[in-house]
């Protein structure tokens, strides 16, 4: 048990689409991951996907529906099952929250990322 | 679906240790909570306890065990059936994550928090 720095913690990768695990909730992964540029759309058919904008902004991409400007501060769920895609004009560090051995891909033909620990 | 600002929703209440709900991530409450003074120690049997620190500086005291200062911008994950207590000297604002229908006051006399949506 300690206290997490995520600052620290983000300050250990330069890279994108590349979420890192700081802790663990249960059976969920608690990651870091910097966004840049776009993200494929996709869906998760069996579980919500939680984003909290640690910096910068992002903007959540809903299939046939408005698009969702996320700013530092802010939280986002995407409900199961809901495609959509993430994307950034310019970096933005998010905190993740997904069910450990959930693809962050989704459903998408983008290869998952291996989730490494910090 | 829409983004959600945490400190637009701490500005709807002045209570503390009265987590209000602000998302669902699969079958948990997503939470922001005002925390001032010391609550008792308590344990949760079945699920981690999630804290997020958002302004201000918390400190967790574990039984039989060195305490922890978390300030904003780290996080602290109380693993289930560790006896803990959270305190906080002056106001902090934190982010609170629990599974749906779990007591925010654990196995102690506390009364628990109804949870209010916001």
């Amino acid at each position: 048990m300690k206290a997490i720095n995520l600052t620290d913690k983000l300050a250990r990768f330069a890279s994108h689409w590349d979420p890192h695990v700081v802790a663990d909730y249960n059976d969920n992964d608690v990651m870091v991951v910097k966004i840049k540029g776009e993200y494929p759309f996709h869906k998760h058919d069996t579980t919500d996907d939680f984003f909290f904008v640690l910096e910068g902004e992002i903007i959540i991409d809903i299939e046939d529906q408005p698009s969702h400007t996320v700013k530092a501060g802010e939280l986002f769920v995407i409900p199961k099952g809901v495609v959509h895609r993430p994307r950034a004009a310019e970096e933005a560090k998010v905190l993740l929250i997904e069910p450990k051995g959930e693809p962050n891909s989704g459903d998408s033909d983008r290869e998952a990322s291996p989730k490494p620990r910090l």
